[in-house]
């Protein structure tokens, strides 16, 4: 799983900062999750290719996360997309995005499926034989979900030097091995599949929170994941005006990757009357070690970062 | 007056140019042309104070003209502007800007003025006491309009060696005389204007006309102007996609300044297709000697480059 940030700032784009946007990729797949304004710009100079992303998801329709849509669809529409587009928002995104098209006498050459979110309780919202999607419910000043993107448990490896031990065990019996089920031989005696295979690789797992009051309930749902990406738009310093604003700060941040006893924290979008953000992880140090800046267009393995 | 060109690229913003914008400079009015993706971030570089714009027009509401519309406007509301703002575009522009608006639950602290255009003969949209500004209607796949901004006649200076001969003349008279009236001596003789004053300083002018198929009737209304920046999506090779796309070529574009007898000719929204766009410049000038490059961010002061 890679995480590529194309943009943190909150509020107003600046010279130096883009609007939210990330792009995940996993087994070839490329989730992007919000789309400020310029995104597109952003995905060109991570090299990402347009034609991969099929699945776009928008946590809220504030402008600094959604801006970049109607641009990156017209994109999409003009370099000649055919393949279908799903895009996963708070109800009012269909009517958004196509108003637009309507007045700008676009009409779109690839289908764009809608699927308007308006629960406040977690969904799945996307499966496929790899992963799963859950929105994570959030308190700002407008709905809004952050996602929570899961591998599926991978299959077990083959302990191949304890299978060559069993002549009966064919090439054909491997999958329902890998499975984890245990085999049974020609005289009825069961080998357990533990004997015969390894623990199956890590299955990397994903949260994206922005933007939020302060949410402890969260923690359940993002319990142990291995990245977190959490706002924290002000300092500890401006509680109230996180408060008032339905904001996070780092501590907070920091507070809540403790408690759900994930890997590492992301720090973002943050305001821009911090010049120089390094203080934001240094609050959240304070508590949770693992914090981190986010730095645009930096491809993040999560492999490599874990391992 | 002054002309800053903050994009020029058609269709599809990319990681070098940036999509149509341009803002006009005059007697410290700042009128913002067309307002692709990403034209905020490129007034933040050209460093224009976003309180002095007060009136935008927009040519026509494809995205690559208007897309940045919404994200500048929200940025404003941000900053906290109070004054109203002017928008002058197509049909539909209000509806384009309000449900946005609406959508993402944004409330305007400054009031907007929209002045939906429809007529397809020019109209005088914009006066004050220094300049007038015309639409120019052009002809495109969706209804649009060009700009002509003309500064008004100036005052005629005195010639205060000829006034200073004259013991009748106070200071009081100036202002007639600039006007261009005669002095009359208390004896009723009449002093003609002409012997009194100098001619008045050149009053400048710019036509922006993005986009259009070669449409010729457009140069009585830009007869003489001094900078012409029109589009030319194409060379002359491909006259005939520049038809069928209802776009101009350089060739033709030319043709326009030279029948015009317009001063400086400025060439841009090339097609992507091209990469060294100096090919556009050689084609103009085979007929229209005085054809520009756009320079993304440039000041072009018209005083200097006209005298």
């Amino acid at each position: 799983m890679k995480l590529t940030i194309l943009g943190y700032n909150s509020a107003v784009p600046t010279v130096r900062f883009n609007p939210s946007a990330q792009l995940l990729e996993t087994y070839n797949r490329y989730f992007l999750i919000d789309c400020g304004e310029g995104t597109q710009v952003q995905l060109r100079k991570a090299k990402a290719k347009f034609s991969r992303i099929n699945n776009i998801f928008i946590s809220h329709l504030h402008g600094d996360h959604v801006f970049g849509l109607i641009g990156l669809l017209s994109s999409f529409q003009l370099l000649g997309r055919t393949t279908p587009m799903n895009i996963y928002g708070p109800k009012g995104i269909k009517e958004f995005v196509e108003i637009q098209f309507k007045l700008t006498e676009s009409f779109n050459n690839f289908k764009i499926n809608f699927i308007e979110l308006t629960s406040k309780n977690p969904e799945l919202i996307y499966e496929d034989d790899k992963i799963w999607v859950y929105t994570i419910p959030l308190n700002h000043r407008i709905y809004t979900n952050g996602f929570l993107f899961k591998e599926k448990p991978k299959l077990r490896k083959l302990n191949m030097e304890e299978i060559g031990k069993i002549q009966e065990i064919k090439i054909c019996d491997y999958y329902n091995l890998k499975l984890g089920k245990d085999f049974k031989t020609e005289e009825g005696v069961i080998i357990s599949n533990s004997k015969l295979t390894l623990s199956s690789p890590h299955s990397y797992s994903y949260a994206y929170c922005s933007d939020t009051l302060y949410k402890p309930d969260i923690v359940s749902q993002i319990k142990n994941v291995d990245v977190l990406y959490h706002e924290s738009t002000f300092l500890e310093e401006l509680k109230a005006l996180a408060y008032k604003t339905q904001h996070t700060t780092a501590l907070q941040a920091a507070d809540i990757a403790k408690k759900a006893n994930v890997k590492y924290l992301i720090l973002g979008h943050f305001s821009n009357r911090y010049t120089d953000v390094s203080v934001f992880k240094n609050e959240a140090k304070k508590i949770f070690q693992n914090s981190l800046l986010p730095e645009e267009l930096k491809v993040m393995d999560f492999e490599k970062l874990i391992k």
